[in-house]
């Protein structure tokens, strides 16, 4: 790391890119940061030509990290001491950062006091924080004397963190539903078969999505009628199918109660039962333990009730190339008796998963 | 081209590419042929190790034809006639051909019989002809003392051949039954709106597929409750949508009256009404008419008789990252209770059309 040298943009590009290494899951963004060398022979601060200029001549790559997860060191404090196991000095530097240095004292003290400390005379972020318990990193480095620069590769650091944003600034989590149906919209037959309406590349894929939410949420009825685990499972490269490292929370919403032989008290996440039908007391419930990110898996029952209050934040749809022509429906009532009034959602992508469609979408607006 | 070499394996990719140009619809198949020069020096008849090896030698291209549609010339005839306008000898030649040369006289005469009087040595070509009628074209060839080699890239023959050989082999048309719905998979909403549940770029899609085929078919309840034109229609580099070159055949299937005011009365293919509900009939009547894929767009109760008489070969299933709820369903009661019997398709290509996913899939067996 040495030798590297990069312009702040392409150190961004790195933040970025150690950002993504860091868990999806957790109360905490994912956040990369990348110290560089002050400019050789040159002031920062009197050379730069306007007060968000961004400088573009390349510069050695001092230190970097990311945050790894709740009680970890954030990624500016992950740098920092990457910096100071290898002895680098790092006053006068340029912390390259994907997120706003916090302000506030949570498990870890606040960032911005780690920078300034650390002796850093710039930092530029993408993304401002919009948690108002750890905004104000921004201000109390400028006040300090070091030199801010915001919105740099912003549309990027947005979309990495689209999710957490999203749960952070509203504080409940983001609403993820997943349904696997048949071209002509049923989950299953009419005598209640649905093993597999979709293919095995389309488990595998959401069990992969599994493995990056912090809750799964089903209905009470679905645990009666189908018995899920709810784990997050994963076939290694030996070929057997074991537990994915993170599980989910697994969240039962509904009156009923839950069989003491259900398989969702067997091996993995902590289990939740949220005794009510009200979407919002689910969502502040969740919130209220951290969840940024709960996957809905079903039934219709709880896909309707989330789908008619407009709580669901995207729709992982996988269409199976199958018609049934009667049977389970997807979703029931939701008041539409008009196109206008359809529930639309923005396609972010589509891609064949085996034999089957993925369509990821989300809210509009 | 005078100095163009091509092995015969590059000879039939070039055969296939031409073939490609010609068009999907109409009643014959679409065909490329390349003529090869003899290899210089050598005796192609003596010089062979098997009776099915294939001359790895690059030579040069001699002239090259492919089928423009229905009473122009066979590409067999198409390549002779490049050849004789520019006094090129043939004698001695490969044809490379993509499609067995028939040895039928249809509204040209049979291909064998040109290609023996021609000279042709040796014939390759990549599928055999399914055509009861056509077929025996080898045989004659072979019979003449022409070597003939079969199964060049027959893969690549067979799958852009696809739609043809299955109706050939059958003598009835491909079915492709195209379907626009929400993702609960349906059509309308409650009060019957369903403009527009997919988007713009969808249904442009769906008329350069209309642009592919010798008929449409609809309901007469359709044409009743929509009033459909059933044309094909294409945006032209200025912007302005107008009628594409080839119109489908317009095909009203059920015993229902056309009203005199019929869109689908006015500019396009011509008009057929079919007053029967047998699909079985339905198929027979466009076979009769040289139909060898007809498009069924619409609406549910065509849809249902065809999949329930097991009549759909290809699905264009185009969904909207849209929910409704409830409306009309995009097909009726097929008889299915239990997922084992569900009508399964195989997935050819899912791919995104604006917002919407269109999974392309066929009949499985």
């Amino acid at each position: 790391m040495g030798s590297q040298h990069l312009t702040i943009d392409g150190a961004m590009s790195r933040a970025l890119e150690l950002a993504a290494r860091g868990p999806a899951y957790g109360p905490n963004p994912r956040v990369g940061c990348v110290l560089l060398a002050p400019p050789t022979g040159t002031d920062l601060l009197r050379d730069r030509a306007t007060p968000e200029a961004v400088d573009a001549r390349a510069r050695r790559v001092l230190a970097e990290g990311y945050h790894r997860g709740a009680g970890t060191p954030h990624a500016e404090a992950a740098a920092l001491a990457d910096a100071r196991e290898r002895g680098i000095d790092v006053r006068g530097a340029t912390a390259v950062v994907t997120l706003e240095p916090c302000a506030h004292t949570g498990r870890t003290p606040p960032c911005a006091d780690a920078l300034l400390a650390a002796g850093v005379a710039e930092v530029v972020h993408a993304v401002d924080d919009p948690n108002p318990a750890a905004a104000g990193g921004a201000a109390r480095l400028r006040a300090a004397g070091v030199r801010v620069v915001r919105g740099v590769r912003a549309a990027e650091g947005t979309a990495l963190l689209h999710v957490w944003l999203t749960a952070a600034a509203r504080g409940t989590p983001y609403v993820t539903l997943k349904t696997a149906t048949s071209l002509d919209g049923f989950v299953a037959a009419q005598d209640g078969t649905s093993r597999w309406i979709t293919g095995p590349e389309a488990r595998a894929h959401a069990h992969r999505v599994r493995a990056t939410v912090d809750a799964i949420a089903v209905g009470s009825g679905t645990v009666r009628a189908d018995d899920p685990a709810l784990t997050a499972r994963a076939t290694g490269p030996d070929g057997v199918e074991r537990l994915a490292d993170h599980q989910p929370l697994r969240v039962v919403v509904g009156r009923s109660g839950i069989p003491p032989q259900a398989r969702l008290r067997g091996e993995g996440g902590a289990l939740v039962h949220v005794r009510t039908h009200d979407v919002r007391e689910v969502l502040a419930e969740l919130g209220a333990r951290d969840v940024r990110h709960v996957l809905l898996e079903g039934g219709p029952t709880l896909a309707t009730a989330f789908l008619a209050a407009d709580a669901v934040d995207e729709l992982h749809a996988y269409v199976a190339p199958v018609l049934l022509g009667a049977g389970k429906r997807v979703v029931g009532d939701l008041g539409v008796t008009t196109i206008g009034a359809a529930r639309r959602f923005r396609t972010v992508e589509v891609r064949r998963v085996g034999d089957d469609a993925l369509t990821v979408s989300r809210r509009i607006g």
